[in-house]
């Protein structure tokens, strides 16, 4: 396999969340070509099992690469907490996670030494965040907490209001009572929840959403790979999605406006060969 | 294809919830052997488009299938809205699904005419509900509600408390308005909010749950085929998942007691070559 300079970057999620990330690849580097993958189809990952989590990751990325993409951004928490060593074993082109710019954003913010992360019940598990903050500043601690209701309600549209407000408080207080001062938002749904997620907290804590940070280190590396499209606008975006393409697009529209206006349908079946 | 009584009864649901049926047919039909097999690596139906829960249940009858079942019992009440049609259409052994004998016991126990629904987006979306109770009395009145967070909550084991009571509140209020005497649960997870659902609904109302009525129907059908098992007990049970063995087992412990001791994981691959 030869990479070239002016293939497509792929972005994996298991659905529409990761858009976010891509919205800020798309203002970083507007010269490089996107293939977006959602795996709208095996939504959601976070309360999977990892060997399942890992096996549809490989599949995703086997099937990016087979279209020819250059460089994988995982921007996916659940898989980027259990699947992105074995995905980095098994291709050979620069994959990165949403983890580690996440961390990295987050030990720079915070003043008190105490950080909190919030996510899913796998990505929690996982203690990615964790590690990943503790190989930064080993010093630093770390308050994490799966919070799984948020995705459904941010799902349900839910994202003002009493009840949005109360499971918050519900699943926050603890971390308020241990003092963090930064709060990881670790699933790429939960900024739709930032209002609610910041009034619980109140405004002595500081939001942590990977996205642009993601879109930096993802500049980083295909510079230090010669990997950079020269190109310096003009990139093209294809969206490919498991399930559902009408959904995607309606609820796509709200995070990239009109840089979306076409998705398509990929049968499961051609997935497999992977994995 | 030649089925024999001493087959065993297939009952597929998207996981762990089929169980309550499951567990109504293990009561009325103790001599039948039952393989159950609930689809964990792609739960939960109940927001994916049609196309792909029909897609996902002609695979999972025609892996049942291969396994030898004399019928299928299609314990979920998404794929029992969409997808029975084409099942029965495609494989020559008797299938039911929940939602008719759902609709009977409903229509059997209202005495104002006014009936309630509440399940999936799916199948709320799929009017399955309604035109089975439709069918059986034209002259009734449905009322229909998706209440997608019910699921999140049961998972989240948050069945009692103040936010479970707020969210039923917040679905539940219009479907008071109307007045409504009878409230089907049209969906496996939901009986776990049975004591909320009806604490908001007030004494006054009956909820429905599937499950007994469909066992029912199931001894009907296999006599109906000559298909019943002459023996009176000692039926012998197989669990198979596509994800997560061990979390299935702790979850269907609640549910089954002594009667589930394992649980085979499949890999999803081996669900191809249908549909």
């Amino acid at each position: 396999m030869s990479l070239s300079k002016n293939d497509p970057i792929g972005i994996f999620d298991s659905g529409v969340g990761g858009l976010t990330v891509a919205s800020e690849v798309m203002k970083r580097l507007p010269g490089e070509d996107i293939i977006y993958f959602g795996d709208t189809g095996r939504y959601p990952y976070g309360s999977r099992s990892p060997e399942i989590v890992r096996k549809f990751a490989l599949q995703n990325v086997g099937f990016l690469s087979r279209l020819g993409v250059k460089s994988i951004v995982v921007a996916c928490n659940t898989a980027s907490s259990v699947a992105l060593d074995v995905l980095r074993e098994k291709f050979p082109l620069p994959i990165m996670g949403v983890v580690e710019p996440g961390a990295r954003a987050a030990v720079e913010a915070t003043k008190n030494g105490i950080l909190g992360v919030v996510g899913t019940r796998a990505t929690i598990k996982s203690g990615s965040y964790n590690q990943a903050i503790k190989r930064l500043d080993p010093k630093l601690r770390v308050i994490a907490k799966p919070c799984p209701l948020f995705v459904a309600l941010a799902e349900e549209g839910w994202t003002k209001g009493e009840v949005a407000k109360l499971i918050a408080q519900e699943y926050l207080h603890s971390l308020k009572q241990e003092g963090v001062d930064t709060l990881v938002l670790g699933c790429t749904h939960y900024p739709l929840l930032r209002a609610v997620i910041g009034e619980v907290m109140g405004r002595g804590v500081g939001l942590i959403d990977s996205a642009e940070e993601t879109s930096k280190e993802l500049k980083e590396l295909l510079k230090k790979e010669n990997l950079l499209n020269p190109r310096k606008e003009g990139g093209e975006y294809r969206f490919l999605v498991t399930d559902n393409p009408e959904a995607f697009l309606r609820v796509g529209r709200g995070f990239l406006k009109g840089k979306i206006t076409k998705v398509e349908l990929v049968e499961i079946e051609r997935l497999k060969g992977e994995g």
